[in-house]
């Protein structure tokens, strides 16, 4: 057993010792992904689309409570289109794919491979948007999108990636800022309640906002070594966009208006989030209402008598009130352990002779290790339980691990010196002037995440990096 | 109410006059579609993809039950990968898209856009296949794929379509050939059972078959104006991919050997059969089983007291057993039975003071217009029973226009008349030389759909195009 397990784990390096490999490590050994013959496309395996299925559940089901509709829009942009938009053009055009020849034949016109469908859904809207009864639009599409990147990580940038991007068309612009702001809450809600990780809310500065978008909102989570994650954004458009495509509608008094318009997209990245921010040294640790098998049913000795049908039947009850698999092949049970840990599954019971004899089994959390016995009559109750304290308890942890890595920088120094030597998020006032950003990029690495919307303290009255007066609390850190 | 009527429905053409015009009609006017920005790809409305939703989640479901695991393979194929199967890229090379540039840079290697991913497979089972414990490997794949038509038709021919594709590797010949006719007969089933029509099942000819298989099976329906659909395929592949790919495993007794594959597709084609198989002049007719939504609950004078609520407490009881709606709108009843039915709608239930005061509405059945009395007390009782008779009746007379529509050839004049004459399969011996598939096709427009499986009667002895011997009954057609 002790053999075995080394076998598997021995493959992993510790994230204390390099947390790059250890991640690398991690998705191919959980077999989450896949490197494929074309250069930074992954494939995403049967592990890691399980958990995409279940994302994407429970966030379209939290989509369409609030109105969303799906739609599916096509793949490609005629490079004219791409181009109606200024601002938009500018920050996408270096990092498309372009499709030149259809079939023997150059075409026309170069078409991209969508990296985001903004422009599609303005011409859309402009030929079905006419009266303000045709609002608001609430449309949202899974899709893949592709962009073509020089580095690349399996989930975390890849030039392809999967999604969901909403786009909507509003009357006025408050109802456009208000749906900005519910989607940006419903993803930050997700983030916590279902992938046990907590988020900052806020707004991104001018620099890092989307291109043709004139706020971006974003939620930001903090990685286990520190770094930050942007997890989701949403964008309001006002009416850039309906300008620059000529979408518009005839109100109740007869006038042309243009419409207001959003977007807002969450991608296969919150799988890499998930990795990173509750992974350990034996693999993935997988939050119980995002896991795909929450049980693992693991016999030992299951050659004796009794041993694999009294397994099954724990495995066919568990089946009714949580996710359970048996695993029955003809590894040794220290290897299954090792596979179970690795892949995250948040608890296995182990099933002996000696167990079924005493009427229980031993449950053993993946999250702390803790193992509790159950009596089999009570499993039905117990699990169920367990995995909700699991649930809980994985958030407070990495809240707990997030609010420890979060430092006060009063000016330049501090800063400095945060940057150098403390991972985290780092709050720090700013003057507004980009050029104070930028200089901390350069200088530092260290990018603005978010003017957040819930605790604009005033931790001083002048800039992090330029001394002058200053009334915006920023979180600055360090990003995938 | 009759003017409203007519301003809605004047807008399609009948289906006696024009039926590819009554096709594209309803299409654009049920809102399953909009026409994009790029030639030949279709913008997928709401109510298509809802539709599309429908079929995923219940095959799906059927996938998951025989142990099919979801995957994402990338979207590219590089151009020596395409080409390592020599029918296969024959196949497909002169209809796909090429990437040549990725952001300002020409590419070292073209990629395709995936017209299919048979290659991708074979490449990533090469690297996770080495002994028979890795074996079976049953994997789907929900995406898009490009096919560079020049014709195209909403649904039915189109330069990207959605789909699923399934992609399996077996130890043995046998087992692939199983899972090839097991997924065959889920289709099949999934048609019937789910989409109300009825398909013929069967293999294709070698001149019809997919590039690469050895063999391809086919499901074929009957469209109302007489021409063939082909809904669904199943391809098996003996080793002939794996050889070329070098997909090995090692046996039990310790000897490499080549797997064997399959593949298997379906793809939002099937939303044009539905179209095609069940609707009428007024638009849509949606099988219950499919149908986005199932009752329609619209009110009658809904500004008269009471009106309105007893129409949101009717429909909020009809959600409990089955997926209803209110049309709420301040449009006429008129307007919004019109709606109902272009959008095929299964049931409206018509709701007004005076069914309020007696204690009951008027169910009205999409597919036969008849008017059903139902007291509103037995509402939740009633409609899921409806609905049940409507799905079955919807296969009956589907079935019943079929089998009205096959027609039996014993000869080369009776193919040549009925070809002309009669809409529908025409049933006819085959010699198996592929020159006389030649000739049909080209003298009389006629394609091979497939060899049945399960009427294989000799209706002569004798091939109905050269008059030689002949063994095998063919099922001839004009095709979508």
């Amino acid at each position: 057993m002790a053999k075995d397990n080394k076998k598997l784990v021995e493959a992993i390096t510790s994230m204390d010792v390099d947390f790059a490999q250890w991640y690398t490590d991690v998705v191919k050994k959980a077999e989450l992904i896949d490197y494929s013959a074309v250069k930074g496309c992954m494939i995403i395996r049967p592990a890691g689309y399980a958990i995409w299925e279940n994302i994407q559940k429970e966030l379209d089901r939290r989509f369409k409570e609030t109105g969303v509709e799906n739609v599916y829009m096509p793949l490609f942009i005629p490079e004219s289109l791409l181009e109606k938009e200024k601002d938009h053009v500018e920050g996408f055009a270096p990092e498309v794919a372009w499709v030149t020849y259809g079939g023997l034949n150059p075409l026309p016109e170069r078409l991209c491979v969508r990296p985001t469908s903004e422009t599609l859904f303005c011409d859309f809207y402009k030929n079905i948007i006419h009266s303000y009864r045709d609002l608001p639009k609430v449309y949202n599409q899974w899709c893949s999108v592709v962009r073509w990147e020089k580095e690349t990580r399996p989930f975390l940038r890849s030039r392809e990636f999967l999604w969901q991007e909403g786009h909507t068309a509003h009357a006025t612009a408050e109802e456009a800022e208000q749906r900005t702001i519910q989607m940006l809450n419903l993803y930050a809600d997700f983030c916590e309640e279902v992938l046990a990780m907590p988020v900052i809310r806020g707004r991104k500065t001018e620099k890092e906002k989307f291109a043709g978008a004139e706020a971006t909102y974003t939620i930001e989570a903090l990685m286990h070594d520190g770094k930050a994650l942007q997890s989701g954004t949403s964008h309001n458009f006002g009416d850039g966009f309906a300008k620059a495509f000529g979408v518009q509608y005839t109100d109740k008094d007869n006038k042309l208006q243009y419409v207001h318009q959003t977007s807002w997209g969450m991608t296969t990245r919150l799988i890499g989030a998930i990795i990173m921010v509750h992974g350990d040294d034996s693999g993935l640790v997988l939050p119980p209402r995002i896991a795909p098998v929450q049980a693992m049913v693991i016999p030992i000795q299951q050659y004796k008598d009794g041993v694999m049908d009294a397994a099954k039947s724990v495995c066919e009850r568990l089946g009714k009130v949580c996710r359970a698999k048996l695993d029955d092949s003809d590894k040794s049970p220290g290897w299954k352990f090792s596979e179970q840990e690795m892949r995250g599954i948040p608890v296995r019971i182990e099933l002996g002779p000696k167990d079924i004899e005493a009427g229980k089994c031993v449950v053993v959390r993946r999250d702390t290790r803790e193992k509790i016995e159950v009596a089999l009559e009570d499993l039905e109750q117990k699990i169920p339980e367990i995995l909700e304290t699991i649930q809980k308890e994985m958030f407070e942890r990495a809240k707990a691990h997030r609010d420890a890595h979060i430092w006060d920088a009063h000016n330049y120094e501090e800063l400095k010196d945060i940057a150098a030597n403390k991972p985290g998020f780092i709050r720090g006032m700013w003057c507004e002037d980009q050029a104070c950003e930028d200089k901390i990029k350069e200088e530092l690495a260290v990018t603005s995440r978010c003017i957040p919307f819930h605790d604009q303290e005033q931790i001083s009255g002048t800039c992090v990096c330029c001394g002058r007066p200053a009334h915006k609390l920023v979180y600055w850190g360090k990003a995938y």
